[in-house]
């Protein structure tokens, strides 16, 4: 009897995929990982990260409760907490993540590998699901998703789906998009609607033109991925919208991760659908 | 061809059942209607409500968040505001309600029919989903919902599960509890499950002690039901855990709505399953 591979085209378990959520934050804290997140310690949530001084905090989560398909939050902090209580123990969101973006005033002046000189009492931390999570699933049950067969960032689109506006906090959603073979588009809705802590269902299938997006071969961020014969283009409310949120409503300080550099959790994504 | 009754006991449509959210809230505003809503608007959604000034508002916003189960978020108002965008049109939350509670230092004071003396410009309202929408499917799918049988209001419980605290706002959970049989306790998870934005599912099944309930037979808020020799008494987060965390953390200001006289919005429940 031969034993069949998990990965037919020889593929590998890329690095860190077997390393367990709390290692990889360790090896992240001491600059050892330094660069993207993606494929690491499978099976736990990643997270997009907003740091915000108090005096918007308000604002900003009622920005995130109003739009809960693009900013679905796990853990919100204490004011001035650098530890987190619900998504990881033992964790700095400090230092723990690869890289950082600092903006001020709107405008990204600086991309940082940790946060420490940037601390201040008031700031309080906003963890937002990521994609990832129904990402693992989509392949499980045999999805593709194209960016990942791909190599490359998942490409997204600033549409003209106006956010609810919450205080200063305004803007219209970014989407992700995976190109999907017709016949599997109800099983790809199904199966991320299962998960709306992590976006969830599609927000549009089929007509980019319908939300706003001109021109699908060039998007505003990430990288454009094949589109196959038999493919549909599929768009999922994206974490981008709550920095375009902040370089929009410009805020006069706040800390977001560097896109592709997540925070990784102590969650695994099944307790995310539960 | 004899017509099957769809209420085989001859039970005719409740006062207000086949009624528009709409109009039923005309009628609250004139003083038409001033006692509990149960059974109005069928198929709407109906809804919790707490209001609180703006200096409170983002610990209220973040005790909901981190207890979503038993403080489900529908829609936060705008300060000063008392019109609503997300769950009703041209609706006054200082009058649209039968009933409402004011507490003072976390003390009740008074109940009235309308609040619109004690209205302010800093007054936040907070919209918080309520179980008459599961019930609704419950009895649809032939899961017996007792207290409705027994025409009185639904048994609830202080139990020793904490809530996370947020600023000033802490306390212990309130749970409603209804009994269901044991080979229907399955359907009454799976279908309860499918609507998180109104509690979703149970949150401890069989066993009252362990959730710190000693004596099941004399409930802290609401009316006993009969237990049947083939039940199992389940348990729900309770949107009553906020009042409950209103009265521990006592607040200078606040207004909630009067136990059963509730909001009756437009959002059909079958919405807060997608």
């Amino acid at each position: 009897m031969s034993i069949e591979k998990l990965y037919p085209d020889g593929k590998e378990a890329s690095d860190y995929e077997l390393v367990s959520p709390k290692s990889v934050r360790e090896l992240i804290r001491k600059k050892e990982i330094t660069g993207p997140t993606s494929g690491m310690s499978a099976g736990y949530a990643q997270a997009n990260l907003v740091i915000l001084p108090k005096k918007y905090a308000f604002d900003f989560l009622l920005f995130s409760m109003r739009n809960p398909k693009s900013c679905p939050i796990l853990e919100v902090t204490e004011p001035g907490c650098r530890m987190l209580d619900i998504t990881a123990r033992e964790a700095d969101i400090a230092t723990d993540i690869p890289k950082y973006r600092i903006y001020k005033d709107g405008q990204l002046t600086e991309e940082v590998t940790d946060v420490e000189k940037y601390w201040r009492d008031d700031l309080v931390s906003f963890l937002i699901g990521c994609s990832f999570s129904f990402e693992a699933d989509l392949l499980q049950a045999d999805v593709p998703v194209r960016q990942i067969e791909e190599n490359c960032n998942v490409p997204m689109y600033l549409t003209n789906i106006p956010c609810k506006s919450a205080g200063i906090f305004h803007g219209n959603m970014v989407v992700s998009m995976r190109p999907i073979p017709y016949e599997l588009v109800p099983k790809a809705v199904m199966i991320t609607g299962q998960m709306p802590k992590v976006h969830g269902a599609p927000i549009h299938i089929g007509n980019p033109e319908h939300i706003g997006i001109k021109d699908i071969s060039h998007p505003d961020f990430g990288d454009m991925v094949t589109i196959r014969e038999n493919e549909v283009p599929v768009f999922w409310p994206c974490g981008v919208t709550p920095q375009a949120a902040v370089m929009a409503s410009k805020p006069d300080f706040c800390i977001t991760h560097a896109p592709g550099h997540m925070f990784i959790t102590d969650i695994k994504n099944i307790n995310l659908k539960y």
